[in-house]
């Protein structure tokens, strides 16, 4: 996943998860910086933010923020009913963007994000239950850098389930955000969590085996799905599978009410997902 | 599936699922007789016998029937305490075995069997959840006859729901037996239909295109898991990928405390399963 020289950016949401992977890369002595996006999702955020902060200053360790309402115009709550975006979505996009274009931007070799077995399991499970060959080709803990401007991505966390990290935080009295996102009520996710954990209490082992054996068994069947055609966006040159990337599209269709969307001439388009 | 001058063999338990598909394919005018088999679970077996029987005659149907107690020595309960082997795997693998075996010494062209969207649905489930390959590339609504000694196998209705089988059944007035097994109480197919259902409640048609994106989608790439070497078993003859047969090695343990087990002369062992 990464060497000893090698500059990671830690996606920090104030989560257990990502904050018990920033503590064990920077306890093991990695050079971790973290990245905290403010989504402007009510109180939540500023939660979300706060606990970040406490346990940057606590490592002594280096904070980068974005606030999407600041650097954007509006939050993702607000681009969510502009663009008629489910908010997850709409989110999930804008996320992978900016880990992608704050890594790049600042010369970090690898994003590291948090996601733990149950997310993995979910996520796969979802995958799997409407047979999406492309996602499931790309689901993956390590995805190398295949275009320069693609930053590395791992998720060193995939094998433990979130109790494991729960009890990490517990054990190292990190103070972290326990909600959940408001937004994620009602999301198929936690469908599949709930419906993963129901097998697991049958089955121990389940979930580690779906996703082990996945990626042993079957992603390798999958490789010709991961030659897709892949372009620059029109309107701001970065990779993309279509004409304009979705993030374009999503701010231009959520800014088209008044001010113009214009890419700034840094940005870089993260676009691995086709919608 | 089958043609007109097909001469179909349908396994009928007594259950919903069977009973529908034997009544639509003599409604429609096929050559379809029903095989049964006694397979010696208490009660339930007697039930099963009796549900068939009238259904058979009501219809004028020819019902041939195969005793596994008087045949073979013992029925499922005994054979399962015997073997040490959980009674669904030893009554599964007998009743692959007596469905090939009929089907082939009576000139049957097909065997159809009445396996609903919810038994696919969940034997693809468990097939995913450890991703078994080799159970994965076979599991398909229509297994050809790959060889002499293999009858094609087919389930007709694999598209419909037990809950539409079950209203046919209610509107046709067949009658049918309506308990479970007592076998499969704490079976891990109950568990994965039960979390079907959770995922069906949700996500309307998940059932649906879990079963058919996979035929179309992924089984094409396993292929090469078909291809598993083939041989003679050394008892019976028949084909098998291992020295011994699988229905040869269960009965051979079974009967090892006394009787001498002997396949008989015309014996045909269907073995796809690599136990």
């Amino acid at each position: 996943m990464f060497a000893p020289d090698d500059r990671i950016l830690v996606a920090v949401s104030g989560g257990k998860d990502s904050l018990a992977l920033w503590d064990v890369l920077l306890g093991l002595g990695f050079n971790a910086s973290g990245l905290h996006l403010h989504l402007g999702i009510g109180e939540y955020s500023n939660l979300s933010l706060e606990k970040t902060r406490h346990f940057a200053s606590s490592r002594g360790a280096e904070l980068i923020e974005v606030n999407l309402a600041k650097e954007y115009g509006m939050g993702v709550t607000e681009l969510s009913s502009k663009t008629g975006r489910v908010p997850c979505s709409a989110c999930g996009q804008s996320k992978r963007y900016l880990f992608n274009k704050v890594a790049l931007d600042r010369g970090f070799s690898v994003l590291a994000t948090g996601h733990n077995l149950d997310d993995e399991a979910a996520t796969l499970l979802g995958n799997v239950l409407s047979w999406q060959t492309q996602a499931l080709a790309r689901q993956s803990p390590v995805l190398p850098r295949t275009r320069p401007t693609l930053v590395k991505k791992v998720k060193p966390l995939y094998t433990l389930t979130e109790r494991e990290t729960a009890l990490y935080c517990l054990l190292k009295r990190i103070d972290y955000v326990e909600d959940e996102c408001p937004n994620a009520l009602g999301a198929k996710s936690l469908l599949f969590k709930e419906v993963l954990n129901r097998l697991e209490e049958n089955m121990p082992g389940v979930k580690q085996s779906f996703v082990k054996l996945f990626l042993k068994r079957i992603q390798p069947l999958l490789k010709s799905e991961q030659d897709v055609d892949v372009r620059d966006c029109a309107v701001c040159g970065q990779p993309t599978t279509r004409e304009i990337c979705a993030f374009c599209s999503l701010w231009q269709k959520a800014l088209s009410g008044g001010v113009a969307y214009n890419a700034s001439s840094g940005a870089q388009i993260e676009d691995r997902r086709i919608d």
